[in-house]
């Protein structure tokens, strides 16, 4: 296959531009599109055959209903979002095209694919699947299928409970009364991971929004969040420690602590 | 001054092990001793001029009770728990030697000590300080000094209020009905991390559940994430994003989303 073009709207975010950059890398010619920059989405249809949709989630199906129709049938529309249901959906009920959702499972930070996790939707795919597969596995991805729903699904646990989890914790450490320079110096190692964690989050207020409260299963995760603390409330807040030490050991069966000593 | 022996009681455990090879490395001899090996508490004082207490939180106070009165005036008494107020007040109690409470802010996991934080709460100290500051300082620590009450304050944040956050990640980890082979297989860096840190509370009830029950500050820490999780509940279960996406904006002021995009 020769190296046709490949759009991208949405480029100038963060996961746009690194995709840019590696679709340029492999010999393509990338066209790249803002809100009010690049080639509209009825000239990007016309000029690329492979089109990817990379904006914020909560305007994601909205952009995909632009391109979408001026998709034609032997064209391949994708997108890079958090969630795959609702976007799969916009590109299949909006296109000819065939339809892949990608799910990009790493920050813009990483320096190539080597060893990352990417999660396939191949939704209408048929022509253009091998070389997706090929493209992005040739440079190191680990490439999962799934179909969106289980993707949202499982998403709700490794993206919206792991960062709901980190927003919580960003909030408490703000009410400490302990300021962050001080938190800084008598940091430890894993302190220092979960600040930089917090700070990322605050960072990007619309990307983490959107996959907290926009993932479908958010109302199940909130109530596990809330059991989860209500169990250790109790135990926590009664010095001693020994009810919270049953506690995390029967999570593992096991207590490798001081295994010498008692 | 030359290389006197030094006493590590429960020298088996991850830290006091790791302290072991350390001065050993430095050029000590090390005694080092467990519940039912090695010198007894009266031997190790005799034997050596710097005594230093490495056991469970739970039992330190205990085990400073039975070494403080051997301890001869012109020696040291230190220990390595995470909680400072407790374990210096026995050692000042019971001991007639100098005492400095340490906290190494790191796990037995790290190679060196250099860039490393260690909090030193000197609370009878004078012929030793010089020596303990220029052996960990010269390895290329960072030397934190405070009392042994704002340390707790601090650890309360640093270290409690960090592990409960994780222990309730943890437990609602196991309640989402996906396994963890597929939450590994879908993980992002970040998620991959915090599967890390769960894992290692959970193989190590003791060590967690006193630091967390243990701290003197952890009702209002445990109070403090309570009201966080109230103020993002409401917000996480409200499908739309933009509530959420407020609040969290509002901790920062900025929004660096996709700077080129709605």
């Amino acid at each position: 296959m020769d190296k046709f073009p490949i759009g991208i709207i949405g480029g100038a975010g963060g996961m746009g531009r690194w995709f840019a950059a590696f679709f340029e890398k492999e010999g393509h010619t990338v066209h790249v599109s803002g809100r009010d920059t690049g080639l509209r989405p009825a000239e990007m249809a016309a000029a690329c055959p492979v089109v990817i949709v990379s904006v914020p989630i909560g305007v994601t199906e909205a952009v995909i209903r632009e391109v979408g129709p001026h998709m034609k049938k032997e064209t391949l529309l994708m997108d890079l979002t958090s969630l795959k249901a609702g976007p799969v959906r916009a590109m299949l009920e909006t296109s000819g095209s065939e339809v892949i959702g990608l799910h990009p499972l790493f920050g813009p930070g990483v320096p190539s694919l080597e060893g990352q996790n990417i999660v396939l939707c191949p939704a209408r795919a048929e022509r253009w699947i091998p070389w997706v597969r090929d493209i992005l596995g040739r440079n190191g991805a680990n490439l999962i299928e799934a179909t969106p729903e289980r993707h949202d699904e499982i998403m709700a646990v490794v993206q919206a409970l792991n960062h709901l989890n980190t927003l919580i914790l960003g909030l408490s450490l703000r009410d400490t009364g302990i300021s962050q320079e001080e938190m800084e110096r008598f940091s430890t190692p894993l302190f220092r991971a979960r600040l930089q964690a917090v700070e990322n989050l605050f960072s990007h207020p619309q990307l983490y929004a959107e996959i907290i409260a926009g993932n479908p299963h958010i109302s199940r995760i909130v109530d596990l969040h809330e059991k989860a603390f209500s169990t250790v409330k109790p135990l926590a807040a009664q010095q001693g420690a020994k009810a919270l030490k049953e506690l995390i050991r029967q999570e593992r069966g096991g207590d490798r602590d001081h295994p010498h000593f008692p």
